[in-house]
């Protein structure tokens, strides 16, 4: 099987992520169970705002949808800004739309059959809702959401330290990601018969 | 296979249910493929306010619980109050948060293989924030979300009719709940080697 | 000025509400401006469901909805469960929503030059997401938001204490508890030309 | 007074904005209440991802922000995609978090006493979450959001036409965003002491 990561952190490379840093926990996971893994962080990469999958010159989302379209297994990894998904999630999503209408010979939308889950780190507060926000976009668009498939890592009250200035919380975070990578993996592969 | 219809609708029996009215096709669509369906109604039961299944004396939500667990498909319909779920829908939310340390012999969450999916009516808007925001909780729970289930119906901009007062916009609610109840269906089926 | 404390907690008196523990704070910063403060707390009371102001025989709704409509500021403070705002801070929305078409002689909803603010504990995460969900009901029955009009406790990443089981970060939400009285009391003493 | 209309469409001109034309009504009253109002459309900037005021070479947002913080009001208008804010607007929240520790000589956060409120399109569904978004985002950054200050348009259920593709339900929402153009200017009327 393949799962794509894709990095919604507003910093470009080399700049550490602490997202990619946690998400990292559940790539590990999925190798572990022989999936291989293709990482892109969107601020890399030139991406339109608009919601079609064919942009202006120079636009580089149609690699990330094709690498979507191509893998069994999307992981979605944002910081939270404001309490939010961050903008780059936010594009992700509207790119996405376009997808709906991509569909399958049999009518299903493309993403049928495909499992997504989601990484948030933040300083304060916010995950649950970040988590939300992704997964119920992910669902407009067809992809199917397992139990518990996500994790997150955050330390409220208040504006606090990031991920990687401290180690509290990572154990609880990590384990969290191991469950995540599991249960994508066993949906995933429970729902081979429904993909194209 | 079982499915459970848990309404969350304000009103109690016999007055009729515009979300109810329409989760009625996807139940259809879940009869129609052999599934047995059984319906409840939170406004007719006497559910206490608490995060535990078993509340005070005369509470009838350890009813809803057992329904639940013996059921692989999950139907969640509300009504939009203020954009948000109904305040039985957050009552589910709940008392359904015991769940996640009611675990199996195996360590995974009761809800782990199970299927759940968001009927919602509205007269005016919010429809797809409620299916984020219950879906969000159901996935916490441990509940799979298969990609597109769900339906519902509304009819802004401002204060308009209900959904029985008009048939406007009923061919595309009704046909995205055929849609929903097929995915609910498929996805329940692929998982079933995960349930316990 | 008045205010009111509408206290969203599950548990009933005599047991200590940590929400209520933190709204103290702003209520003591309001009364330090001569505010007088009447506090509710929902689970004391027989709340219907519902989006009337006059429920069933003995619903205590009508108190609560007097003590609204007599004060200038309203203090909301709810527990996050699930992620999400306590089934009874929703139960307060739906009944509030009959306020929107409750209008003064002048036209005007009746809440219009009343402040509010929102105060939220858990003991995980979730608390940014239920300020916008409250904040955003009461905007819609007609309320002002004053900036910055809140403040929360919590304490990811995952299940961890209670705001009363440990005193970490109790300094910055209390800080910024007392901003938040200050705020609400500024600007409803502001807004006091545009009540009826 | 100023104010400013941050349109956040995905659009750059001279493509019409259906978020634009609506908003246009709120401009409108502000304008017929001696509001002298200035037009941005992101779309049309360069506008770097991050959470700074001053971005990169070439990086337009300190125009943005300088007109923020020359204006009494604040107007966000923006399309619903996937049921969400659009990128733009995250991008705006994103660009704004960086005014919060931007503070006035009184130690008050630099929005403080300036209103703000939200203009919705879509073809669908889903205003009063973007509302909800934004407001609860502005009142983080220290705006004061006065009540009923938004108005939105859209046409469910699924997908339909486009504000202006279609006359249906404008009536509501250009009523609604008189009402709201009032609201934002009685409040911030009443907040100039608050001011800095």
């Amino acid at each position: 099987m393949k799962a794509v990561l894709v990095n919604c952190t507003l910093k470009a490379s080399p700049e550490p992520s602490n997202t990619g840093a946690l998400a990292g926990v559940v790539l590990d996971g999925l190798r572990d169970r022989g999936v291989s893994v293709q990482e892109l962080r969107l601020a890399d990469l030139t991406i339109d705002h608009g919601v079609v999958t064919q942009g202006g010159e120079g636009d580089e989302w149609p690699r990330v949808h094709d690498a979507i379209v191509d893998a069994e297994i999307l992981v979605v990894a944002t910081p939270t800004w404001v309490g939010r998904p961050s903008s780059y999630a936010q594009q992700m999503l509207e790119r996405l739309d376009a997808m709906i209408s991509e569909t399958r010979d049999d009518g299903r939308p493309l993403a049928y059959g495909k499992v997504a889950g989601v990484v948030v780190t933040g300083n304060e507060d916010g995950a649950h809702h970040v988590i939300s926000e992704i997964s119920g976009g992910l669902v407009d668009i067809g992809f199917t959401i397992p139990g518990q498939a996500w994790t997150y890592w955050n330390r409220g009250p208040g504006p606090g330290p990031e991920f990687s200035d401290t180690s509290e919380g990572h154990d609880w975070s990590e384990d969290t990601g191991r469950t995540m990578a599991q249960h994508l993996y066993e949906v995933a592969d429970a729902l081979r018969g429904l993909r194209g």
